[in-house]
């Protein structure tokens, strides 16, 4: 919570600093109006929390009521929340508001047609930390708000032992006994990038491992080893065309960092209705 | 710079917070690396000081030194940098400093795509607000490295007189006037959608118009229009597509968000070539 | 918004601390009281709202009513406002908020000596960057206030290119010539301390020249020949005695720094008239 | 410290924000220059080591030698300090540095004149907590740069018994009472306005009273009543004029707000006098 | 305040961070819950005050009404306070404000013993500057709570001179000189280890003076001496045993880091007893 | 390390605030001083090099050299460090050092005195969030530093479900179940009351039991059923007399909030030998 009102914060202050010259010039503080958000191409929606936090943060007088709701689908066209309260309020955080709406729009849509792409498969989709430096949180959001489900936030609560990891504990196997000794509570993943190592891994009392780069055929044989014994996460190179191949050869999980970091944003548009002067009580 | 400063302590506090545990449980602080930072796709590269400075905020023992600069075009497999230091520093840093870089090498590719298409016309290629929340004064700075020059950064620093601006004040010579007379010291730039409003723009002493969403059919009318009166912007439905038979029409600025709102990551990765012990003074 | 809170709580921290040990102790928090807030001289007005602000921050239960408004002249012993709440806030905020009242109202009377002595020139009065570190915002806003108008708010916003700008451009042909190519949407103004600077400014395309620490004499040759081909601004020595003489010349601005950084405070004190004891609910 | 860093940052960022636009267009980050401060007219400086600060918050680079120190008198021209670094990096903080310099040189000068005034007498000139809001720390420093003595920081750190507190506790008496009690480490100070309540603080233990407002004719009666038995400090309405004819009476203390509210800064200024292009290690 | 809401924001987010992923996955926002908070040891109460903003700072729906308040003695078992409201709020924030609670009341509750233990003999308890880091504010307020009364909060609002400044002053006389000449606001305590120093301590004009370390035999000589001249503050080796042999010296105040640094945790528990679904408005 | 430093710079400021009074007055900026650091009974080392952060956060110049390391055994008398520097700036920064210290140290002990007592049987001591609000990075720190192991951090990266839960999901059954499918890559941990609970728990596929409350009887039921088939943690009411006998039933894990909540800070104590004057360069 105090994280979102920090993001929230520090995005209004970059676009408003020390105030919209044009709209307190023109406009000034006793005009009220109503308006629409409007979404201008087919996508699953999320933020419009975020984005209602956005406009109220400004001004705790705006009013804003739904017509839909994070992880739906909406076509081209259909409005997406009505608004209304100062105008000069409305305007200035407009700008602020649709650009999370966008974005995290966008990371929702690209997300729920990975997660169609391999739904009744039970392969669950991860996302990765190839994020948006500062937005990670709204991001992983709209992951879930897409139907993806969150791999670890960071690098403090969870463990993935990589190659570099095991270099300088000597084995795979050592380097899952120190953590085990010390982190007791946390599942441990593991790294591999062949079956040498995959074996390795299982032996050595891994929990999960992650086939990294590995091709299909590989996989092919990775995935049945590892059955019932580790859990296997797939990653590296996934595309919306091969990863209805991928998940039919049953791995549990599968990653990938395009759904974060190379989602297009969403078109969304703000319009005022309809201007008013209010009695001032 | 303290702008910078808190963009990096808080990516860098969102991925690791309370600790790497897996850094700190296997490796520890003894140990120091070399490794190599190389991009794996062609780009134009942005973002290499900031990834410096990432490294450094976290372990002010880091060297890095470049075989590139900001601004230029790589190939598929070159090396951007190399880096050294404390081997938990760089593991830690690595996924923050490569988020950056891939976010704005990414802007910078597809802003270099934009101008190399109206090079030779002598339109200037303009960003826009629609910018990652929090991230806009490091997207913009890509955007420059790119080869595009930067719109204002945020409402606080320019002027745009939006329809709903106009609404308020009764006519677009009205507007312009309230604002000629509080911000005497900057352009005034009015949106205008049509022949109509440009022409009232052009009247009322605008020192900019932005042409709003007009087709080339328009705007084969209303560029000559403006031609020597007021300078002229073009937004709305630019595409690598379209913007060269837009810039022969001869427009002073066409901006558009695609550039920052759905650039694609570029993809960029760390690898650590020599893992060592030293000697602790 | 978030850089007046910003103010404020810095202002009522650096006053109160840990707390008012003298009122805490013998007040408690019991007690209501009701007060008034009366000004020692005459005035023009600055900093109600500030003040109120200030007020409700520390104890959102206290209430204010205004018998002027920001920006009129006010008498010696006129009553401003009339506030009622818990004793105790309203004695641990006093002090903050005479001091904003205070120096405010200083800044606006100053400021509207200066803007009455130019009445009828269409001369408009500009302030200057010399404000007091950390209260610009405020400050300038006490300006318009006092009838005066802002120049840039700071480096960020505005662009001025002085002696030392032109010394490194090589020329001030060139160094306009590098500010248009990065910030068209500027207008840029120019610091000339003779004629042939100023002939040079208007040749290469500036959009205000600021005529330096030139003397009434070359002040009368100066301003003819900028006339219709830029705007003039005065800056310099600018003094309540001469400021009359400079207007009737004809530039479009004068500037002074007089009037935010030797400003003097204009006396105001609060008085609690009526102190109760409120039934608890 | 902590305190003076945050001042320090804010009044940067305040002046600077994303950029001074103007020199990082034109002049880049190759160019060095020396340079000096010049004070414009006769004064007591205070402020150098904070402006020195300032300049080196913002590039570590640059370097200042001083050419005398806080708390002397200065001529009209002479030379505070040579300065040297990027010359970016000394316009773009020239201005910040130059406002507090010349505010804090104003408070040392006016307070300078007081204490002159009052030399010989035996008795210390106090300030008040009439100080800019968020520039008490350093304002208060340049009341001691001045010659005069600090009075309590703020509400949490010094008792100060006023009316208010006195009508709440039924008596002089009693208000004295609870806060010996509850604070037995505080000197207590009563603000009385006549000789009834000069007499009472006395008997109920006051360690020091404020004989506020009274005029000389009263002050002759109060100060040898008081002599002895409790410290007196006066406060109210002292001016340059009266300021030795109410010292010449004898009290401990004598407080004004003026030397901090009501100061004219000090004109200074700075000149680059070489610039040139260092070799870049 | 500003203090107070810096703690509770610090602490919820240490224990909170991104988010409690057991109670956000499996309870989600649509249930309520009534419950209370119990105490599981006889004890002086302390926090409830803080208990409920930190419930209120995560939610300000949440709901408490007390059985007691702060300061008074409550018996293993008995009830401190009703709460109800959204059910995760109440278990997101439980832990938090139960350690508040816990140890504030672990201070107020021993503090109360050894106020107990010098009842009648006129004699103070003082804290010292022996608190958690951080906590200060609310450990003070505690040891009043149970009692006790407070001494300097830090280095800022009282003095204590102390051997090491001593011997830099060249004597206890000079120190002091030095002292009431900067800070003629203040009481001059000063800290002496034997009868030699006591007397000059008392010669020199001190205000108190903090028998450091005495032994029994030491102090029986020195209250004596002092009384009637200067305050006296025994310190060191205050245990609940011995306590009152000091105290029938006759000292002024009696201090003792132990009430704060080794106060043990009072055991305190919330239990939810009631789990419903609300109507949504 | 940005969590570190907060708490240091937080620490600081409540202390010295707007600054040391008694050191600043008396003795100035030109003396330096060595001195020792002593532990003044027997006891666990811990916070070392959080104590060298603070003596150098105030003045980088300080210099330390530590005697032993975090985590030795020291006996009572024993120098842990030598320190030396500005004189003013060591007496400035001491007690928040050794705030540090005696706390860290205090729960390092009273860990150690645990870890001693289950030594041999395999069993591995675990803390609790019941640490000091704003603490617990440090404070799980000492617990490792005193030989004990880390349970979660907080509610953010570890997954507890526990009655409450387990009321709102229906049945064990169910809330593991969903938090399985929502957070797959973190074990889950279930507390249980009884042998029912227990058998429930580990049907649904728990990873973790926390036998909550149960008596050495019920103990030695539950323990061995789950043995091979979940892990098992034991809390409540756990003490250094009955932890061995809890420990040689054979869990994997005995947790204790003692260790935090109720540890008695240790005696350390600052003395300077030796002050001297130091040329300045």
């Amino acid at each position: 919570m105090k994280e979102l009102e920090h993001i929230i914060d520090t995005a209004l202050h970059e676009d408003i600093g020390i105030g919209d010259i044009t709209t307190e010039t023109i406009i000034g503080d006793t005009l009220f109006a109503s308006g629409i958000i409007r979404v201008k191409e087919d996508a699953v929606v999320a933020g419009l929390a975020i984005a209602e936090q956005i406009f109220k943060r400004l001004d705790p007088g705006v009013k804003i009521s739904y017509n839909t709701k994070d992880g739906e689908s909406v076509k081209n066209g259909q409005i997406l929340a009505k608004i209304m309260g100062r105008a000069s309020s409305l305007l200035k955080s407009e700008r602020t508001a649709l650009n999370f709406l966008m974005r995290l729009s966008g990371i929702a849509t690209i997300t729920r047609l990975y997660v169609e792409e391999i739904k009744g498969t039970g392969v669950v989709l991860l996302d990765t930390r190839k994020t948006t430096p500062g937005l990670r949180i709204v991001e992983k959001y709209a992951v879930r708000a897409g139907g993806g489900t969150n791999h670890r936030f960071g690098l403090f609560d969870g463990i993935l032992i990589k190659d570099n990891h095991i270099k300088v504990a000597g084995s795979i196997k050592d380097a899952i006994k120190r953590i085990q000794r010390a982190k007791p509570y946390h599942k441990v993943e593991v790294e591999v990038k062949d079956i040498v190592e995959l074996k390795e891994a299982i032996r050595s009392g891994a929990d999960i491992v992650l086939l990294d780069n590995m091709d299909l055929k590989m996989l092919k044989q990775a995935i049945p080893l590892a059955k019932g014994r580790v859990q296997t996460e797939v990653s590296g190179n996934i595309t919306l065309k091969n990863i209805k191949a991928v998940a039919e050869l049953g791995p549990d999980f599968i990653s990938t960092g395009a759904i974060t970091h190379s989602a297009k944003s969403i078109d969304i548009s703000m319009k005022l209705t309809n201007i008013y002067r209010k009695e001032k009580k």
